[in-house]
């Protein structure tokens, strides 16, 4: 797996369990994968040769993040790697604009967006839509970053003055934010987590709750078979997750990744496949694992760092209060806003477990119990 | 953790979700955990060089088997190292005989024994309880060796022949066999795992089930209680499998081990902590985790090494055959016999659940469905 963040140490923890030889390609000996990892390459991703050198030793390479430059892909393809998922499908990952444009094509149903090169397309945009509108940086972005909400042509201005590769896209009054994970093979299995719903603040995702409340089976399956075309009609192997608005004309695909991700971290324990074995068996073309839920609710709601380094002191308390939550530390250094871990929690009555997931993180976070 | 085996390696997977710093002390850089764990030092458990090398870089130091040398065990801990469990614990899983008499000390019922020096200790002993007898090392013995059940003088006369410190037991006529997990923690705290039934064939555990079935509420707390007892009585810290006969008269404790034990491989998914995570927990005096059951029932099926050494190519049919079931695989090359992983199956109809189990451990060992 190329990338060393939390998302590959979580992947490693599952390689464990498979009885797979694993290893990371990271940047640094104490990022968070190679803390956990036995077969760790200090290197960098943006470097052919380093990325040529790590998948000598591999059958198969899969990364934990986006940030692989396409034509590298190509090469280790055209090289004989086995890449998955595989460079004509990460490329969606890379590119909102291609992302956008391959699914209009693929008929599914997406904000309104166009090109933004200058001022002007944002305003005739905004003639349109109306006022905010969003702002995206086509590639490079995640977690709220290279996404901006503007009110005004001046606020649009100053986002245009970066001199980012840029879409404008209207600002959709959704209901609520939900997620589906599918998994997808290269021989084609494919299958579909229960939908859920994911709950950001300053564009960072803060809680998530499986399966998502209230929802509709009708919904549901819509948002299983969507998240299914997709993984299908783009080629994804691995895992797909497939960011939604729910409003009230239907869903609206938001975002995609092609890794593990944030929204599918309650299956560790509350899946009776993780998403990190599941991404495994995908990219190895494993028979798939079922991904069907293994308590009534999850909750997972994320660690973010505070102004106060030392988790380990709090950790204490939260396991004192709490024996039953279950908490996932990365190993990463606090810095305050940092995802540095999460929580889950697993039971029959959801607001008992977010009460009870909310408190945990808060706790760890700051030390004390409001987030 | 001292030791590279498999429950080391199990070990480190848990340490990953808590952020810990997780080394092992393995013999050799192809041993289970060694595979699977970023802190490998390779050493010999006998050496107190190499366990003081080792120990310089832990907070606490804890054991996958129980192997090294009690004065080394002493020397560390005089040296000021964190040893857990400790060296007056840790004697009883070395020492049978040692351990048999504590017990009766603590008021614990066990099998009737006696030392066995010499052929008459033996006859004696059986004029008084009758034949069979059992034969057991007073120290070095797992999975069946250093046990042997002898009907006759001459067997016994063979047993003797071979010059080991023995003890003579009684052959209890169980119903069956359970076993009760506890954890204890520097500070006092405990926590008991429901009971489990172990089912052994040629004296290696082949299956367990949690909760035991049919087992009445009174034995199930007496059983409990008995685990708490004696790891109290005897201060053990970490976890402590207490393996018991099941008989018309009672419970008797027949085996203890002071770390996790192959009784709770079911707790990493059947338990809301799994055993792995709680002696972690334990050693580190961290407030212990919820031991409570996932699921209604949870049957975990040893896998043993068959004759063909290719565990991958079926594991592919496993996995395609039942995608619920939890394969773990130890990265330990197949030798007839030899564990080398476990497969767990969680649900509502235990006699569905060993049925599964079963049939993929069986097929995983030998490529049959049988076994």
């Amino acid at each position: 797996m190329v990338g060393g963040g939390q998302l590959a140490r979580m992947t490693a923890q599952a390689a464990v369990g498979l009885g797979i030889g694993f290893r990371v390609l990271a940047t640094a000996p104490d990022e968070s994968a190679a803390l956990a990892c036995a077969g760790t390459q200090i290197g960098d991703h943006r470097s052919f040769a380093d990325l040529t050198a790590f998948a000598s030793g591999c059958d198969v390479v899969t990364f934990d993040h986006e940030h692989v430059p396409g034509p590298h892909l190509s090469a280790l393809e055209q090289a004989g790697v086995k890449v998955r998922p595989g460079p004509d499908a990460l490329r969606y990952a890379q590119d909102k604009r291609g992302m956008r444009e391959r699914l209009a094509g693929l008929g599914v149903a997406c904000p309104r967006f166009t090109t933004a090169a200058c001022l002007d397309d944002v305003t005739s945009f905004a003639e349109g839509f109306g006022w905010p509108v969003v702002l995206k940086a086509v590639s490079g972005g995640y977690d709220g970053k290279g996404i901006w909400v503007c009110g005004t042509p001046d606020q649009a201005a100053e986002v245009l003055a970066h001199g980012l590769g840029l879409i404008v896209e209207e600002h959709v009054a959704f209901d609520r934010e939900l997620a589906v994970l599918v998994a997808r093979s290269p021989s084609g299995q494919a299958a579909a987590y229960p939908v859920v719903q994911t709950i950001q603040r300053d564009g960072i995702c803060r809680e998530v709750l499986a399966p998502a409340p209230g929802l509709g089976e009708a919904t549901a399956v819509a948002a299983q078979r969507l998240g299914l075309a997709i993984a299908a009609g783009i080629g994804v192997t691995g895992m797909l997750a497939v960011e939604l608005f729910q409003t009230p004309g239907g869903l609206l695909v938001n975002e995609l990744a092609m890794r593990p991700h944030n929204s599918g971290h309650w299956t560790i324990e509350g899946a009776r496949t993780s998403q990190f074995e599941q991404h495994l068996r995908a990219v190895l073309d494993l028979p798939l694992g079922a991904p069907m839920l293994a308590a009534r609710h999850a909750v997972m709601v994320n660690i973010l760092g505070g102004d106060d380094p030392d988790l380990h002191s709090r950790l204490l308390h939260v396991m004192a209060a709490d024996p039953g939550v279950k908490v996932h530390l990365y190993g990463k250094a606090v810095r305050p806003g940092r995802k540095v871990g999460h929580v889950t929690a697993l039971g029959d009555d959801i607001e008992v477990l977010r009460a009870r997931a909310r408190r945990a993180a808060s706790y760890l976070s700051c030390g004390t119990e409001q987030q």
